[in-house]
């Protein structure tokens, strides 16, 4: 892909090409199982995208002698020499300050360059959540940006941001937040006017911090079709499309929650192998609970978006294993071809509330 | 049970008599399913515990109503008329200053006055917080009560506090919950040296907010078996048996915790409904299914005590059945039977930080 020269000047970063051949940076170097796992996913990904290019930026020698191992279909990979790895023990200052060679730097870099579309990592959030606020930059309307996933619910899914990236907000990013959610739920799901809630302790007006309350009049004074207050059990109903708090809180509930998917697959575990009868019943439920565990496996939900941002940023999860990374390589896909970071753009124009 | 002038005057509410025999006021008027629901749990609590004694704080006719329907045991059960309730509605503010005679304010008053060791109420949290605090007290060193629940976890069972009673907490609160929790812990579990955990969206020091920050400066100066920041993650694990947090958290973390285990449930049965084959599977798996349904009831950890004031109180779910009431009831029981209040106030004394 040939180097858009026009697209670092301060543009939105994906050029309008991409979304047929797209082209994205993988940080290599990145996550708890580190380059092997990232390969695996790599080539997991390019079996089942034929149109996709994907820009492996990281140790050179590790990644051919990775590639010479086990080889990737030919022509649909380059390889970007980086030098430096962020760790989960840099501070994002750090990692922004001295580490400008390091994989998920120049993986950033390529998008804001327009050699890719996006980039996907699965290191250190908060270094990546800085750096790309630094390199990309975010649209005009936009303070902070905000992670977002899908969760799934009992019909459907929610959207649900922000994820730790801003942990202490005030009303006013509390409802930018609720417009890119807003947006993010119309492009990915076709909803016209999807429904907006705000994560409180209570359903009562009266309830919660100032700054909940606060944004709360924000929205119902703002042109999305906010429905109040929503509580942690609502998240995993149909009761809102967009589920909307900060970092702090979004962090803390995403992760109880997976505690609690885990405790339970535990749990369920244990009562089939609990005797020799309940083994053999085992024997026979087994595709009916393979089934139920791939409902609730989280690396179906794997790969949350960095929103705001006038490129596409997908952080993984750490622990992602070659499935899971390749499904947050998906997401990044998606969003190059809705062309998230400009329909943000577009449309957080006149939609701010003058304050 | 002779009214014990000296217990109104200040000291704790709790006469040590009352372990033995003891006397619990129930707010009959509280509940999504009012009156009858409650009236059931505590036909099957005394069913269960002979020992004990309710005073039933509500509408006159209509308990003595449902007595004459469905009889509870002869002369273990006293009715204390109360002509208000407090509404799921009402501020907490209004609810304490206008509803003088609500069930709720004259359950809590027997508690003040050493006529019931202990009161539980399916009420308005808001409003049986400041009622409790304003009658009660909190004991010295004790700012505010804060709200803990026992939570099932994959090995054994975390103690987690504030679970919504303080919306803004300083770290010194913070710091407080912990003592509490750590007593609770020790009292329950009978564990000598209870693992205190901070919960913060990262293990990473420079992470969380302010109050988080300067809270485990607090907890490790302290002699708190303080074993640093913990992850929403590992509230299901064995990894601590305190949780400390600020209420908006705490409420957001259980709540999304019980919208996974309803969606989990959820799916399970539409897999085990999905086909005439996996119905029938599931007519062999029913008894796994059902233990496996037993352990994850909620209904099994009903009853959050409000911890830190001079007697005992149990908020019980506003959902509520019969058992998960009763249970809540049970959870009354044993803190009397552990004189809680008492314990947290001698052992705070000399815990408390100077600051």
């Amino acid at each position: 892909m040939a180097y858009d020269s026009s697209m670092a000047a301060g543009g939105m970063s994906a050029s309008p090409s991409n979304s047929e051949n797209p082209t994205v940076a993988i940080d290599v170097m990145s996550g708890d199982g580190g380059l092997p796992v990232i390969m695996d996913a790599v080539r997991r990904l390019l079996a089942r995208r034929k149109d996709v290019h994907l820009m492996l930026v990281g140790d050179e020698a590790r990644i051919e002698a990775d590639l010479q191992r086990k080889p990737a279909p030919e022509g649909r990979t380059t390889i970007v020499p980086a030098t430096e790895v962020v760790t989960m023990e840099d501070s994002a200052a750090v990692a922004l300050r001295n580490k400008k060679q390091s994989s998920m730097r120049l993986a950033i870099n390529l998008v804001k360059e327009g050699r890719a579309s996006a980039c996907v990592s699965a290191g250190n959030t908060g270094a990546l959540m800085a750096i790309s606020k630094f390199v990309l930059k975010t649209v005009p309307g936009i303070d902070r940006p905000a992670i977002s996933t899908t969760i799934p619910a009992i019909d459907g899914h929610t959207h649900m941001l922000d994820l730790g990236a801003n942990i202490d907000c005030t009303a006013e990013h509390l409802y930018q937040f609720a417009t890119m959610g807003s947006i993010l739920a119309q492009a990915v799901d076709g909803t016209a006017a999807p429904r907006v809630g705000l994560l409180n302790i209570g359903s009562e007006d009266m309830k919660g911090n100032e700054q909940v309350r606060d944004a709360a009049q924000l929205l119902a004074e703002s042109n999305l079709n906010y429905t109040g207050f929503v509580e942690g059990t609502d998240i995993y109903t149909d009761r809102v499309d967009v589920v909307v708090c900060d970092g702090f809180v979004g962090n803390v509930s995403l992760k109880s929650s997976e505690g609690v998917a885990r405790m339970v697959s535990h749990y369920l575990k244990q009562e089939f192998n609990a005797s020799v009868w309940n083994k053999l019943v085992g024997v026979f439920a087994r595709p009916i609970l393979k089934s139920f565990g791939d409902r609730i496996d989280p690396r179906r939900y794997n790969g949350a978006s960095l929103l705001g941002l006038r490129g596409v940023v997908i952080k993984s999860h750490g622990s992602a294993d070659k499935v899971a990374f390749a499904n947050a390589i998906d997401i990044a896909l998606l969003e190059i071809a809705l062309d998230v970071p400009n329909m943000i753009r577009t449309r957080m124009h006149g939609a701010v509330p003058v304050t």
